[in-house]
């Protein structure tokens, strides 16, 4: 059993959503999503979330499949020398999961609360 | 943009939790003690899972660390070999994880459609 403090534990959910067979998505995801947003590159949104390139480039790809269409647009070249951008899908997914993952730790404060007591 | 099917995509959400700075758990690692109580075994239920028995053990290392108590007991030797059977602890997260698995799939319906209307 741990110390108790006297400053409780804070205790948050994260949403993983699942779409047919074919979607998985999941915290990481939406954060790389966001990050490609800010960074407006693949490579700089990955070291800021510390996974490998490769990694990152796989989950754009699973989300590509399981959607059928983009959530990134890339372009290369240029002014700047190319780069990434949310597909309106892209944005829609991260604005969407931001609004669930609010109303879920809005609203299911009491069986939070039940596991969080489990770590006092 | 895919082939709309006239049977709509089933969505579902599963949280991830975190407590604290020590303490995340998933589905994985409540699927792995689910398992492990039905099989009393955590090779059986790291089969079951298609994990490696490696990485469930370390899933349990880490859920007893988090917590600073076990999550299972095993025993060694005896009638049938041993055997992990889950503790209190254990017990209760599963309980606790499903209620709020529960509450989350009933009371989201609103955010979960926009999100599976993105995969239409």
């Amino acid at each position: 059993m741990k110390i108790s403090t006297t400053r409780p534990l804070a205790i948050l959910v994260r949403p993983r959503i699942y779409i047919g067979e074919g979607i998985a998505i999941g915290p990481g995801k939406i954060d790389l999503l966001r990050q490609i947003g800010h960074t407006r590159s693949i490579a700089a949104a990955a070291r800021v979330l510390g996974v490998p390139y490769k990694r990152a480039w796989l989950l754009i790809v699973s989300l590509n499949e399981g959607f059928g269409q983009p959530v990134i647009e890339t372009a290369s070249g240029g002014k700047g020398g190319g780069g990434a951008t949310l597909t309106t899908l892209g944005q829609q997914l991260v604005i969407c999961y931001d609004a669930l993952e609010r109303r879920l730790n809005a609203e299911a404060t009491q069986e939070l609360e039940a596991i969080r007591r489990l770590a006092d």
